[in-house]
């Protein structure tokens, strides 16, 4: 049911130096399937992450932040990372830790690295132990694997419920030198990431330091992951990663003020727009891809408040699915949104290019038939106009349809 | 769909002295079904209400607080209460302020009132202009109908996407004095007060003073009707009202001192949690009755914003559906919350009997057979212990299945 999904050549996803990828099928929850992945990285890479914010997140979450403040505080850098399908190891307690840091030991051995230059990521069911015999036993297959060229096997290997491998590429010309960005994204469930996705990882050839690659990550995921919701569940285990191997002929970029910084920041955040919204496009049950804009604002704040309230109204995703337009849930999601003192009576309202609710009542010349023509495209545009400011802000989301609820009462089965 | 709802006799419903109930067929969406009550009160009645705190609140809700906050500057008492169905007259501006206060002013001429003695209540479809013709052409009909005996034809008389009519009566005896509450409610969907339900009406024959009445009215309320969610979305139109007539031969109530004043307020809460819960049962698509209570917190609020992040979780309510102990997905609602400092090492979750979680990992004896026995119960309490302090909260919620989509995806055709 993905929606607009691109297609997706695993040609056109370029290799990026200094990074290759192998991957293995470990029996973790299902038989026969890719779960397992790892990517290793040539020496000198630098790597930088944002975590869900979830007080309950995994145990993989917790390891690769320990591991991630070690190379911060002047341990070696990070050498290799290490995903699984099918367990989050999330509500593992302390056995889950012991896992987690299990499995760096295991890929660390193959590796030739310390246990701490070993990121760990899990997605999958919640509250289950982790099968950490079956995951280490399948780390020297998915090891001897890697190649640089393995993207889109490496985006099929992260898959849980998504139906789409979710990649993407970029090459930006910067001076003479042409620099690589590729990235891969997963979910489609449990999703209103706050401060990531459930996983990304994007990597480029350029090289960053440590502060700068830090801030860049922050910028790109506040703009992309940071901007999209399906169910509003913000996951246990989201997380988002840029790998920044510095093998390109480019100097290392050591300042936000640098002009490649600039070109690069933006083109790495269009990257993980894109990767962002290939989720939504592939939401569990997704019949519509919705961009949800509200402006005039006082704060940013209040304008994400008030489309997160849109995006999370099962009444509005519900008359999504259906192509009907009714429009009164929109402004009664608007009116619950918490907003002190909204003026209402000021609020316009747009479908794509109808002008529905002036002033905060139906347009006089509204009619129902133009709605209906909006409604039924695959992508709509919802625009609120709120006249309190100069603040904007803009999330994806999707509809709610019967195959969501198939979709979340089946899953574990 | 309707989950334990129980069966309500007509002549269970016990008339209140002072209070006549009568209704009519206006064709106000849809043609040949009761779509318009309306209350008489006998003059000497006090009225309190609450009223939904969405900022985009329906025309009605605008006038009644009017009207109501005109008797508390010394105006005439309330002597008439009208409702529709079918159209919400709200998000419809000025228009729909004029069309509410019309209605007020052709009842009061039936009644010999005057326009502010009545109170206006609509629920129904947002952003449609009231068909204010149709309903006020049915209105002599349903004032002739008048009698005391109609509770049960008013209970339906309020009804839209709810399949049941939501009624109850309570006798208390006060000294020799037998004291009657009946109240009826409405709601299936668009259910998360947020002060008051959809809508509710009680009435009673004891007196109360009004600053009396109204801190029973807030009291009853905190306790019942928010308590509740469906599906998250607060109603532009929530209203509960509370109707005390006097007529009772008990002395006006004019301190919460009065041990007269508890009785009375712990009945009439009893009777509002009991139409709020008849609401959660009724819920659109309903197929379990869930309630979740979280206790331990530092303070009530922390326990509430709890329960609601579990209770809003639409991975958690199709997992109710599926009657799939997925529960890592309640874990997964109590850690996104966004309760500062949150120990999750420390929580500990039951399901019914079941201890499933203890200090934030899967209890070592916990059986999957155990949590899918209690799962499979159309009822089912969820007990999160936080172990932060002694504050607790419970509210009552329900699954989210095919039907609530179906539902809401065909509302208006």
């Amino acid at each position: 049911m993905a929606v607009n999904f691109p297609l997706i050549c695993p040609e056109q996803l370029y290799p990026v130096a200094g990074v290759t990828l192998g991957w293995a099928k470990a029996n973790i929850r299902k038989p026969n399937r890719k779960d397992l992945l790892v990517l290793a990285l040539d020496e000198g890479a630098t790597v930088s992450a944002v975590f869900t914010t979830n007080r309950f997140c995994a145990a993989p979450v917790i390891v690769s932040r320990e591991h991630l403040a070690h190379v911060r505080s002047g341990g070696m850098g990070v050498r290799a990372l290490v995903v699984n399908t099918g367990n989050a190891n999330a509500g593992t307690g302390e056995e889950g830790l012991a896992h987690a840091h299990e499995v760096c030991s295991r890929l660390a051995q193959l590796a030739g690295v310390t246990a701490q230059q070993v990121l760990p990521f899990s997605t999958g069911v919640i509250l289950e132990p982790l099968p950490v015999e079956r995951l280490s036993a399948a780390l020297p297959a998915a090891w001897a694997t890697r190649a640089p060229a393995q993207w889109f096997d490496a985006a099929e290997a992260i898959m849980t419920t998504d139906t789409r491998a979710k990649a993407a590429s970029r090459r930006v010309v910067i001076g003479t030198e042409q620099i690589t960005l590729t990235g891969i994204s997963k979910g489609a469930g449990m999703i209103r990431p706050n401060m990531a996705t459930m996983l990304s990882f994007i990597a480029t050839d350029a090289g960053f330091t440590q502060p700068v690659l830090d801030s860049l990550t922050k910028h790109a995921a506040d703009r992309s992951f940071n901007c999209i919701t399906v169910d509003g569940d913000t996951s246990t285990n989201d997380s988002f990663v840029i790998i920044a191997t510095g093998q390109a002929d480019l100097p290392l970029i050591t300042s936000m003020e640098d002009p490649a910084y600039i070109v690069l920041r933006d083109a790495i955040t269009e990257l993980a727009q894109t990767l962002a919204q290939l989720i939504v496009r592939d939401a569990e049950g997704a019949t519509k891809f919705i961009t949800l804009q509200v402006e005039g604002g006082a704060t940013l704040a209040e304008c994400r408040q008030i489309a997160y309230a849109i995006g999370h109204s099962p009444l509005v995703k519900t008359a999504f699915f259906a192509s009907d337009p009714n429009l009164g849930r929109i402004l009664c999601a608007i009116g619950y949104a918490e907003i002190a003192n909204l003026e209402v009576n000021q609020i316009d309202l747009y479908l794509d290019d109808v002008w529905v609710v002036k002033e905060g009542g139906r347009h006089p010349s509204y009619l129902e038939e133009e709605g209906q023509r909006v409604m039924q495209k695959p992508e709509i545009t919802v625009r609120v106009v709120l006249k309190r400011g100069h603040a904007k802000a803009v999330i994806w989301t999707s509809d709610l349809s019967h195959e969501y609820v198939s979709i979340n009462a089946d899953y574990r089965s």
